[in-house]
């Protein structure tokens, strides 16, 4: 079954949380073979930007976004499990969402794509799930919006994951997150090459700046001072004049936010910026601990980093204490790790044994588990 | 003595690090009057926003930005004390800076002011000293940039300054905070409207926007819970689509972005923001230890803000160390405010205390000191 990309299409009307779409798609790729009970599928869902390519495979041997952790023989081990990996509904790798073309009128979507919610990518994601004939999961996991996607699935279709995978994501979003995270949109929102939604190539200086912000927020100030402190570059890479590039980590900011942008469109990233915004678990039931309540995986694994600005440590810690209500079984994971939010991408040695442990996989460093 | 906005007029040419200007202006407040063995001044520098007018006077009713510590009666006591507030060089409220006309071409400065240090403020500081016949200082005081100033100058100067007060800021620059600045740069420089500098209007938009990161820099998220939590605005109050003020915290952020664009220049931000960046003790004799050693204040008071994420404590609690040479008193004060940078402007009551105490005030709640 190991191939690349997929599509699904869904046939008809798709019922958005604010809106209604027609025969919207969603790219997804597998790895592994389904077993005979149907009982070893994982789906996995992923933070903002990346698409469904969380690993190499035979048709696509490039690197995925979570490479050294999906593969025969890594903790979410291909070899005993089906794993099931989406793009986002509302994102721009295959999937439907405001860069696609409206096929009731030609044109593409903008911002007259409804509002998007989780709810909404983790129903999208669902109907992947149904159309491969599964009725169960081993489990859902994810990671930041996909740590909330995973909730939200958890809590929609209680019967269906049999555990729940949640890293360095939260329950609801906090006011200061949702502050990075609206001025990012603004600024891109502010770069007229914007145009209100309606452009052909896209606010490139607005999605750089907005990048820029976004990795202030994705690693810390302990990492960066580890890495840069205050190093200077060299003289002929000094750009513009006294207010260009002089110090190493204004350059490293540059080449990222330059990698980035061309490779993900603005609308796209402004509907699931806002749709992270937007999530509260206690849109299901009026409270948290209710909407956590409604979450029916007997087994629970969440990770958090202490170093996390956008999905603090604390936000973590309430979910797995909340989820703790004696019906399953809890894992909590406070991690040291220096690279704050996106740790879970780039520290791995912290992450891979307790993802292990949790996926009984047979790594030659298992690590230990401890629970809350 | 007391009276308002006062200019001191540098006649000929002024020696700042990276060039040389002619004629500068230095705008300055004072508050009481200087005793007889002229032993009673306090020098204060400013944040990179303010004015010199720190407190309301006979001549300018007007609060001032630290109303409530600069006064008859509070812990900075100008019933004891003459307190000269310097504006910054670079600066756009009555000192020379970039949006000064240069008297030798009769144009605006902009981009051809010279790169701005915190030692070029210091001096400049310190002509307004000499000119008010002074040969030593009671103490020398400053916070966030104000505080690298103050310490810069008591390095410059070190006869000077019998004492110095340096509230949430740092010896030197570290790549967090240069990075945060650096995007707030980079957002005002690439509005349309900078025009490379050479504006009439200003960018409205590009400042807006910096200041919006800045304010996410000054508090913290602990303090943005507890103000906002996911509070919506009302309907009516909604603006624009669905990217739009949507949330109590984002209607708070433009309020406040809204209220200080059009009171600063932008390229005068520029310099001054640099200018952080610049900075680093460590110029003055090779190591942050040298730097620090070449303080010649016999009383030091360090306080930090366990919530500052600019100016994180460590940096405090690493700069009271490296002063307590055993050659001087050192007082280190780490507060547990929850409004991160900008405590020392909003959370009072927490540093009225300190201050009175280190300035022997007689306030009806002087608090307690303790040592580091």
């Amino acid at each position: 079954m190991t191939r690349a990309r997929q599509i699904h299409q869904i046939d008809g009307p798709f019922r958005m949380q604010n809106g209604v779409i027609q025969d919207p798609q969603i790219a997804y790729e597998t790895w592994g073979e389904l077993n005979f009970p149907k009982d070893n599928a994982i789906l996995l869902f992923t933070g903002l930007s990346p698409s469904a390519h969380a690993a190499s495979s035979d048709l696509d041997p490039s690197n995925g976004w979570w490479e050294q952790m999906v593969g025969p023989g890594l903790p979410i081990d291909t070899s005993k499990y089906l794993v099931i990996c989406v793009n986002s509904l509302g994102s721009c790798f295959g999937s439907t969402g405001p860069s696609s073309t409206n096929p009731e009128t030609n044109k593409i979507y903008g911002l007259q794509f409804p509002v998007l919610t989780l709810e909404d990518v983790a129903r999208a994601g669902h109907e992947v799930v149904k159309s491969l004939g599964l009725n169960q999961l081993y489990a859902v996991v994810g990671a930041s919006m996909g740590g909330m996607t995973a909730l939200a699935y958890s809590v929609l279709f209680p019967e269906v994951p049999k555990s729940l995978v949640c890293i360095s994501s939260a329950a609801r979003a906090l006011p200061y997150s949702i502050a990075l995270r609206s001025l990012q949109r603004e600024i891109i929102r502010t770069d007229p090459a914007w145009n209100d939604g309606k452009y052909t190539d896209g606010p490139v200086v607005g999605m750089q700046l907005a990048r820029k912000l976004g990795m202030l927020t994705y690693r810390s100030a302990a990492e960066f001072q580890q890495r840069f402190g205050r190093e200077l570059v060299s003289e002929e890479r000094k750009t513009g004049d006294a207010f260009g590039i002089n110090f190493e980590v204004e350059s490293y900011l540059d080449a990222h936010a330059i990698k980035f942008t061309g490779t993900f469109d603005a609308n796209c990233y402004l509907y699931l910026s806002r749709a992270m915004d937007l999530f509260d678990i206690a849109n299901h039931g009026g409270s948290l601990a209710n909407g956590l309540a409604r979450v029916g995986a007997k087994r629970v694994l969440v990770i958090g980093v202490e170093t996390d600005i956008l999905f603090p440590i604390e936000q973590q810690r309430e979910m797995a204490t909340e989820l703790d209500n004696g019906k399953r079984e809890v894992l909590f994971f406070d991690l040291p790790s220096l690279q704050g939010h996106d740790a879970f991408l780039v520290d791995m040695d912290r992450f891979r044994p307790i993802l292990c442990d949790f996926f009984n996989c047979t790594m030659s460093q298992p690590g230990t588990l401890k629970s809350v």
